[in-house]
């Protein structure tokens, strides 16, 4: 088990990430020097998941606030607040980022302190969003576990683990608790096209963990529960609403209603700050359309015909009737999720 | 409308075919001189979708009569039957290749003719199976458009157009019979995984035709249904099983689970040729396991770590009860599909 291996982290004035775009075939990091380049990485997927999102949004300010040249504090807090803006705009879905940003602003807004100070505040504040990350994955983790069963066939969908957070992971974490506590368990990954994190990502790190695991296509998982080889569902998620809808990574609907109709408990793992205490329902969470060639070309091949009509949402809606239940650093969640999650609000 | 493209032809004493390999990006014509070189454009996917394999078998057939040097009547029925058992072990799944190896069989087993004779009796019969395939084609489109109304946006998957049949095709003949009508349709084409005949091939033929449509990923079908964006479902089949169960490229069996939820028309569309009358039900046709490298290579492009394990079935299964009718060119079948298709048996 490498738990190590880190995501991103703030090294000699720079922030530093593993580049995931050349992953799995090369393990290479990315350096940034600016805010711009940390947005550049996100919108570009150097960097992806949303607890990840979170981080690096975070150490953007970090940049930002050391790169700015203010004329005093007010133009500081301007410059910053600009800086913040365009951090906000570089992904629209995971809500982790804004949340980051949030955490970020609120030690800055109204502080008494210098410049200089808030330089150091906010680099802090960004390391600390950093551990706390790892530590709420391995708490995530550790409640998991006892959803699980020896034995256990389980479905993910997309890259939550060490990767998609600054480590351990969300529902990869959950699968890492789980096979620690040395339970004969079986990973199936969905490739999870159009950027293929399942395939690139996730495999590459089960590999790494030795933690037993199959590589399928998406379309292959809806076969494998009719021949009751999968028995569990888990997945991440970029932002949960009051209701307990879930926006996750393009196919998760899919995987939701497949595994209603088997009957095969279906669990979202994420940490609270996924929750977004302001949307009512899934519906209204803004689904973010990419690029499309990220279907239209693999790996810079291309694999159809040139101009044509092209659907790529990021992400889609579980609805929360389809959900067993979600994972937190808190506990796990039971239905009815409009109550569960409303007395998280008072805590 | 392109009704000239032919997949497979017999040209010079030598089967020229469209190499689908290389498709969307050249249209290059592959020819074989033996049934060898047929059998691997068959493993290799130079040539795929059952009713083109059928034909491809029975051409298959004639080049092998063609090529043997048989010492006697005997010896050249014995290496004919020798080529016969080769050809069958091409590929495990589609029923129309086993349907077309013994349709010519039958012409030739019990034949008092000499050889030079059946030389070319089974090369008529073979352009015949070529084209009865159009005219089949032609008549499940005719018999499917009741089924569609102006405005539907259709859901396929795979390749079920001229490139899997000799031309026109089976649920792309359909939705080309549709679109002839001049109904304001949409097609959404699943890009299908892994070997990518929508995005590949699907695609390629719509734009071909100016049929109005749009690519997506496997994995976001569903989240257009939930969307109420797609109201029809139709897709070819490789082997139908008496009880109405329908064997027909991975991933179907997910659509058809997603279209029953979301209450949508699931047609399978297929020449009666695909009905397998010797098998009870779907759980009983073999299901093909291919290379893993169709995983995780895509265009010869390395996409996941090395030495993983895959599963990668080419095939899954419809249960019936998710059929809502299967359009062939005697006409739309709808359940109890046990006794509409033994009213085949008698005619």
């Amino acid at each position: 088990m490498n738990d190590i291996r880190r995501t991103i982290k703030w090294e000699d004035n720079k922030v530093v990430m593993i580049d995931q775009r050349k992953l799995p075939h090369k393990l290479e990091m990315l350096t940034c020097t600016s805010h711009y380049e940390v947005i550049e990485a996100i919108k570009n997927m150097a960097i992806r998941g949303a607890p990840a999102l979170g981080v690096a949004a975070a150490f953007g300010m970090a940049l930002a606030a050391r790169n700015i040249k203010p004329k005093n504090k007010a133009d500081f807090l301007a410059k910053l607040k600009e800086a913040k803006d365009e951090l906000s705009n570089s992904r629209p879905t995971a809500i982790n980022l804004f949340w980051a940003l949030d955490e970020i602003w609120n030690e800055v807004a109204n502080s008494q302190e210098t410049i200089d100070s808030l330089r150091e505040i906010i680099l802090d504040k960004a390391n600390l969003l950093a551990e706390q990350d790892i530590k709420t994955n391995y708490l995530i983790g550790e409640n998991g576990v006892s959803l699980f069963n020896d034995g256990d066939t389980i479905l993910t969908h997309c890259n939550t683990g060490s990767l998609a957070t600054v480590s351990y992971g969300t529902a990869l974490g959950v699968i890492r608790s789980v096979y620690k506590k040395k339970k004969n368990i079986r990973v199936y990954v969905n490739e999870t096209r159009p950027v293929l994190q399942g395939a690139r990502l996730t495999a590459w790190e089960l590999k790494d963990d030795k933690i037993p695991f199959t590589l399928i296509c998406d379309s292959t998982a809806g076969f494998l529960m009719y021949q009751k080889k999968i028995n569990k569902v888990v997945v991440g998620a970029d932002r949960i609403a009051v209701n307990g809808d879930v926006v996750n990574k393009i196919g998760s609907y899919s995987i939701s209603v497949l595994a209603k109709t088997h009957n095969i408990p279906f669990f979202v793992a994420a940490p609270l700050s996924t929750i977004d205490f302001a949307i009512a329902s899934g519906i209204d969470i803004p689904i973010e359309q990419r690029d499309p060639r990220e279907v239209t070309f693999i790996m810079n091949k291309k694999i159809a015909p040139d101009h044509i009509e092209v659907y790529n949402p990021a992400f889609d809606i579980i609805p929360h009737e389809n959900i067993t239940a979600i994972i937190t650093e808190h506990g796990v969640l039971v239905p009815p999720y409009e109550k569960t999650l409303k007395s998280f609000l008072s805590k």
